[in-house]
């Protein structure tokens, strides 16, 4: 398939195949695309869980408006923003930058101090919203890797963050779930996968200057 | 190349190589990618701004920290949200859902229904960030195709957007600028295209269960 096919061959499953696991390779695709994702500044302030437990699937699925692609997928992605993004956190990003390219501080430095006392002058809620929009590009990518790879997904907005966040000991880890992406391989009775894919005109999304 | 190839051939470029004009088969395969994109509700709060004209990069550079790559880039893409997301809006949706698989009015009235009342209860303010977040889908979705199609690219917060949306005449269309994506092919001599690339290891992005 060319890369077109592949977006046109995704939609969001509501049924996966209970039975087909992905590999670990696929897996591992995803989880290396994960990383590799572009973010602002290059802060990567995301973090992917990935959760193959069907006891837990389930009982997320309480928490997701018992949407059954949660429990039935064959894995459960929850994506999560780094809660705690100041100035420890961006030292560690320069120190990763200096050890991976060996930059020396003296370049590092003024860039360094500038962007600790910008992210100093943000609210807690401007780097929620700073970092929740860096997992959706994130997710942005990980459809179209899923697409590719031919791996069915549903991305989803409809979940209880707080609940997810309480039964994934999210907060211990300094992250708050934003996001979620079922995966496997759709059912064969899925209907929606019948559905004709629905999309506005190119002409009316498009405009060249 | 394998597509986690693709992923870390591309980088923030730049420098792009003025002479070297994108296709009009590649700014196609973007443009229907970008139409492609999965978005909240499938509601497609988005449209994107093409542009090829270098006196209209090179004026919108002064409005974007003057960075150089909008002004060299083969053309700049800019990522807008609808900001009239209504009931008029939701209408035209359900027509098209309607249109395109035949759905019967009692199946779709009910969900228009929900729909238009959850839109009524949100602010001006959280429509934007809504349709903010699926900008940002959208642009990890362009940033990957690029990666595969071989396209250069350099995504960009750093701009001013009241500034591109008075000389786009945006609000003329309804519509605010929030994310610009310069496209291309990079220069031979962008120093940026050496440097190795920076990323948390995978054992600290992700978390299985």
């Amino acid at each position: 398939m060319d890369i077109l096919e592949s977006l046109r061959w995704r939609y969001a499953t509501k049924k996966f195949d209970n039975k087909r696991i992905l590999s670990q390779e696929k897996i591992n695709t995803i989880t290396e695309a994960f990383n590799l994702t572009a973010t602002s500044y290059g802060l990567q302030p995301l973090k992917l869980v990935v959760i193959k437990d069907k006891a837990l699937q389930k009982e997320l699925t309480a928490h997701s408006w018992n949407q059954q692609q949660v429990a039935n997928a064959s894995h459960l992605l929850v994506f999560c923003i780094e809660k705690n993004v100041g100035e420890q956190y961006i030292n560690e990003y320069f120190n990763n930058v200096k050890t991976t390219r060996n930059t020396p501080d003296e370049i590092l430095d003024p860039f360094k101090q500038q962007l600790v006392s910008s992210f100093k002058n943000k609210s807690p809620e401007e780097i929620y919203n700073w970092a929740t929009k860096q997992a959706y590009l994130a997710m942005g990518n990980i459809l179209t890797i899923c697409a590719i790879e031919e791996i069915d997904s549903c991305p989803m907005e409809g979940f209880i963050p707080e609940k997810y966040d309480e039964i994934l000991c999210l907060n211990d880890y300094g992250l708050a779930s934003v996001l979620v992406l079922p995966v496997g391989y759709r059912a064969k009775d899925d209907m929606f996968s019948e559905f004709k894919k629905v999309r506005r005109s190119i002409d009316d999304t498009i405009i060249t200057i």
